[in-house]
């Protein structure tokens, strides 16, 4: 019997719901594999994963988690033993999740070592944005799928990571609004790149006309936040179209340290005598996105 | 003696500041302007604005205003007796300030009427983002100009507007993380209308490549969420690239009935044969950014 993927809700499963096991959660396609930890595939993105403590470098603090891809493990031990890959079904499947805006469904069981996670069974936490996704070397030596996933369900009970309480089975549903697919953030010192380059693209030289003036965005070569922490600053950031900041974020191309372009991009970085770039953040881009 | 405009946080004045007066937040350049309710200009964009029950229209649910803009009322009522425009400075203002990013300081008045305003003075209430405007015929008759102000400071004891209590003058200022420039949200709905379109923009064709494949934003025609209540569906969706989501959205070019551009684009709206547009929503779009 070939179950349909479903993404979003699943009817009659509210957060906080909890299964005895794995087993439970497949017959309304709530999460179809018994197995694998992520349930999806590149053509339509991935709709759900379970946190089980397979992999040693999980991150979760709640409303964020930092998750390892699949792949490269010991299914006995768990222990990274080869490289992971993004042809990887399931990994391919989060970054079509990211790209294309669809919420996952995130589930905890007894095994997964954290403050959220349940005594026994599964617990199912409520539907996540994919954020962000790159590549590193994990505590094993090995390379390391990555993502960023933010808690995006109409829970509004939810509070900050510290402060969560769950209520198991009682959370009320509110309407939906639709998940986030993507938050632009302006800072203080973009401001002053996108002038300097008058709103036009550093890659095409598009000024995206509004009825004020023009419209750019400030994009930061090594991101801000957790896990890259990086700066916002002036050689931190490019002034780009919209179009070309999505390129940029999801690594559909990057920047060689003499500014021309690989991956779906060609030509070089447009960039003003004034506005130096960190070449080391440039590296970082490079390597996050699997360019050496 | 000409102060400086100043954008996001002015040291010394945490939210919840209390002011004795208007004259009180001039010297730190906090609100330059004694009498107008608006602090900036179509160049620079508007940094601050304040509630003092001076327009009949406003609508404050805390963490998020409906601001009706500048110019129109009688100076002594405070009634409308003519059209606003997007001329006036401080609208302009606003626009730039939406367009760019740029938070804005809202302060409450004690003759503003609303649950958050304070008894006597003016009460700092945070950095707030514009991230929508559009006019309207207000209760008066004649046009006036609107905007939508959602909280962006980094208070994150605040919640949801129902249970807010300001802590006055006691506000931990945490870490800055910039303002929020563009929230993108993706639908049940926009999904299918982006398949249709093979992820194509329906103003210029462009499918933005990714790792795992194209990348495109449901955009719709009448917004989601308050104050304009556009519904989720088919009829109601776009298939756009971000560069004209973000010029749709400013309303830099709309749509005619028969599908043909006006404003900052030429052309026609590439329309797959099962995708039927509500012309009612088109209308509406036209209207709120004053094309007739």
């Amino acid at each position: 019997m070939v179950r349909p993927i479903i993404f979003g809700e699943v009817a009659g499963i509210d957060e906080g719901h909890e299964f005895l096991d794995r087993k439970e959660m497949m017959p309304s396609s709530f999460h179809r594999n018994w197995g694998a930890g992520i349930d999806g595939n590149a053509k339509n993105g991935t709709a759900a994963i379970v946190l089980s403590g397979g992999y040693e470098d999980d991150e979760d603090n709640g409303d964020e988690i930092i998750y390892t891809g699949a792949g490269g493990n010991d299914p006995n031990t768990g222990r990274q033993i080869e490289d992971q890959s993004w042809d990887n079904r399931g990994n391919a499947g989060l970054l079509t999740s990211m790209d294309q805006g669809l919420p996952v469904r995130v589930s905890r069981g007894y095994k997964h070592k954290s403050d959220y996670s349940p005594k026994s069974g599964y617990t199912y936490a409520g539907l996540y944005s994919v954020v962000d996704a790159w590549e590193e070397i994990g505590k094993s030596g090995f390379k390391i799928c990555r993502f960023r996933l933010d808690y995006c369900g109409d829970n509004y009970e939810r509070k900050s990571p510290e402060n969560i309480e769950l209520k198991y089975g009682k959370t009320e549903t509110k309407r939906k609004k639709g998940t986030v697919l993507r938050i632009v953030r302006d800072t203080q010192i973009s401001g002053d790149i996108k002038k300097l380059y008058e709103y036009k693209c550093q890659v095409c030289s598009t000024a995206i006309k509004t009825k004020t003036g023009f419209y750019a965005e400030g994009a930061h070569i090594k991101p801000l936040g957790k896990p890259h922490n990086g700066d916002d600053s002036t050689d931190n950031i490019l002034c780009l179209c919209p179009n070309h900041h999505v390129m940029f974020d999801r690594g559909s191309f990057c920047i060689e340290d003499d500014g021309s372009f690989i991956g779906a991009v060609t030509g070089k970085l447009i960039s003003h005598p004034k506005h130096m770039i960190n070449l080391d953040n440039v590296k970082y881009h490079r390597k996050s996105h699997g360019y050496r």
